[in-house]
């Protein structure tokens, strides 16, 4: 199939995020010849990753195969591969390993961390964008406290056990409550040299109040609500240094073997390589109807995208229900051109339905932003709890969730305490106990 | 704790498997001083790691933290950290970052693959022991049908799509059949370019039937139902040269991309760093009690262990039931020790309860000797899934793996095909196909 000739106009789709794959689904049995390109095999739900990175779940929980998803729909073919850069004169995806020609091209190929020009802290401060992300956090996150209990010099079983999450988003919030948890409920009884209720959590953000992007109130509810779980927060304070020993907080030196990052993103480079000019981040501005200025051809979408509400005005958040809007509001363009009708007919211009955030703080309480409604503790938690079960692909996955969610919520204990990989790495230099 | 002096026993036990694990819970409450020491921080349940290495389960769901399993036991604490010499003259282990005294000693180290001397086979043939071999096979396995649907060339496409498993025993037949039944009922519809169906599954055995363990007539049936679903075994056969491309099966060249080892094991080198002599396999030969000769005060224990049934004078099989076996009598030896009774009293000789064996074959199907009762298909496969489930050790893991297991019956759906890692290793020279 994908080497005859056919009439079909080709989309090519790169990136199978929340816009990407929405895209491709919401084109189901559309005149069109769809090939998803993404260099992993798996569509992944990203709000749940933190989870994976804190012992809760399992990768397999929250990531599905895209061949699965799409495995119904007959104009929609897979490829695993990597793009390199667009050649939007010859209209051709150039590929690590050959090239892709399109008629219509929807990149989506999201974001991944940015260290603010210190490349240098990528190794030393692990971000979290991908499932192997996920599972070296938790592995150095896990191997911290084996290393403590090994550790017999007080001052390096302390920076064994200070663990510092920079950036106050919704991801270091969520890091930094789940973490502390851990460290003083989950796993206390099973050191026998060191109480890991001692662990010290720092958060450090710049800005003035963690969850920037929330209301004034629900930033301090969530500060309040981490604050009383054990989890120090900075505010105001800039990461200046991190070696394999510490940070610098503007001119304070602290000691920790365990620095996580969650504060910037940096847009895909492919968006680089079109000719456009990007924003700061390396992400390109797009015409209201979701396509490049100059390239009608081209759809950027999802976190790649700098996009103005129609509606509001305001610029678009970097979020995944933003992302499947996106999705769908391009299909709609597409099966209005298919159809032979303007694309500047109704569907022309991309209007964001804001249905609110929300972010979790710890095992039962969450912050959230619903219109005009600000919701906090247990309630908060709960709808959080329904939305993410709600999204999840599979129902198997739902199912899974489900049990596992229960297990910690009335059992305190984490399914998935797992290291796998280099288990010397971080107690090279820890001194044996006898 | 583990700093201050005391009159108790000081027992160091190696490896957090079957064996040991079952030897340090038994001696719950027992007036010894235990270390439970290990490379991971998991203990493993191997029985069902073909499944995540086929994509049914996750790592997390039969792998647990060894903290939390002896979390309430006062008397035992664990560490993570690699042996690699007994000094058994100053009874000392003697491991990669320090030393570790004691005065009883169990050696559960268990076994890895053997390549029979071919040690550079290991890259391009990997065995299954560890969860990172699992999630390796795993993604190998996913990444062949990937790289097979963008190659365009017939004879590359065909050695992608074969698959060749080396060794007949319980784990190669596992293998096998899962792999069968994916290619030719999980995955089919995923795939635009290709037809999985037509992929080739090889069982290669040296000896002349299957699961030479087991009773003859199970070894036929299980090469019937492996032949039914598909899959190709060829017995009585040797490969004799391993490359990037394919093997050499006596003098017939076959080309695949795809092979894995399932055919011999080898004892963990610590074995021989004691000084004693050991078999053609590196395993120790010990007293009817477990113990070394010469050593009292040191166990071998598990698949390391050349062990005589004291009942039949048949040498133990090394597999779960028996481990686990050997970890009791050991504990219950140690107790009468303690207690200050003879070690050759009635606990002294170690005689194998064989409560007998399963392999599955596939999906519904399995084979199974219990004394002289012989089981097959269903039936077979029903006690293997309850036996299975019923020794997991915990709960939480039994409900999910049930949960998975009942959706890939009635849906031939597999719950974790996910490729982390490199996704480029095996698409390096696959050409890209429009």
């Amino acid at each position: 199939m994908g080497t005859t000739t056919t009439a079909r106009p080709r989309l090519v789709i790169i990136g199978g995020g929340f816009a990407g794959l929405t895209l491709a689904r919401a084109l189901k049995g559309a005149e069109v010849e769809i090939t998803l390109l993404d260099r992993r095999n798996h569509h992944l739900f990203q709000p749940l990753l933190y989870q994976v990175a804190t012992a809760s779940l399992s990768p397999a929980d929250i990531a599905w195969p895209i061949r699965k998803v799409l495995s119904k729909q007959a104009n929609a073919r897979v490829l695993l591969g990597e793009a390199v850069r667009i050649d939007a004169a010859r209209k051709m995806v150039v590929m690590t390993d050959g090239e892709l020609p399109y008629d219509m091209l929807a990149l989506c190929a999201g974001v991944s961390h940015s260290y603010f020009g210190h490349d240098e802290w990528a190794a030393l401060a692990p971000g979290l964008k991908s499932v192997e992300d996920a599972v070296e956090i938790r592995r150095r996150f896990l191997l911290a406290f084996e290393a403590a209990e090994r550790e017999t010099d007080a001052a390096a079983r302390k920076a064994r056990l200070t663990f510092i999450v920079i950036g106050g988003g919704p991801t270091g919030v969520e890091l930094a409550g789940a973490m502390v948890e851990i460290a003083r409920r989950a796993i206390p009884a099973d050191f026998r040299s060191i109480d890991t209720t001692s662990a010290r959590i720092l958060l450090i953000e710049g800005g003035t109040r963690l969850l920037g992007t929330f209301p004034e109130d629900l930033s301090a509810r969530a500060k309040r609500d981490l604050e009383k779980l054990g989890v120090e927060i900075m505010l105001g304070k800039h990461v200046t240094h991190i070696d394999e020993h510490g940070v610098l907080v503007g001119e304070e030196r602290i000691e920790s073997r365990n620095v996580l990052w969650a504060a910037g993103v940096a847009a895909s480079p492919l968006a680089g390589t079109i000719g456009l000019a990007t924003d700061r981040a390396g992400r390109l501005t797009v015409n209201p109807d979701l396509t490049l200025p100059g390239h009608p051809e081209i759809f950027v979408l999802g976190d790649l995208a700098v996009v103005t509400d129609a509606r509001t005005g305001n610029v678009v958040p970097g979020i995944a229900p933003a992302a499947m809007q996106m999705g769908r509001h391009a299909a709609r363009v597409i099966r209005q051109r298919l159809a032979g009708r303007s694309a500047a007919g109704a569907a022309g211009a991309f209007a964001y339905h804001d249905k609110g955030m929300l972010a979790t703080i710890g095992r039962a309480r969450a912050v959230g932003v619903m219109g005009k409604l600000h919701l906090r503790g247990l309630l908060a938690w709960l709808l959080w709890a329904g939305v993410h079960i709600s999204y999840l692909i599979s129902a198997r996955s739902r199912i899974i969730v489900l049990v596992q969610w229960a297990w910690e919520y009335l059992l305190f204990q984490r399914g998935a305490r797992l290291i796998t990989g280099d288990t010397d790495l971080h107690l090279r230099d820890a001194k044996p106990k006898r």
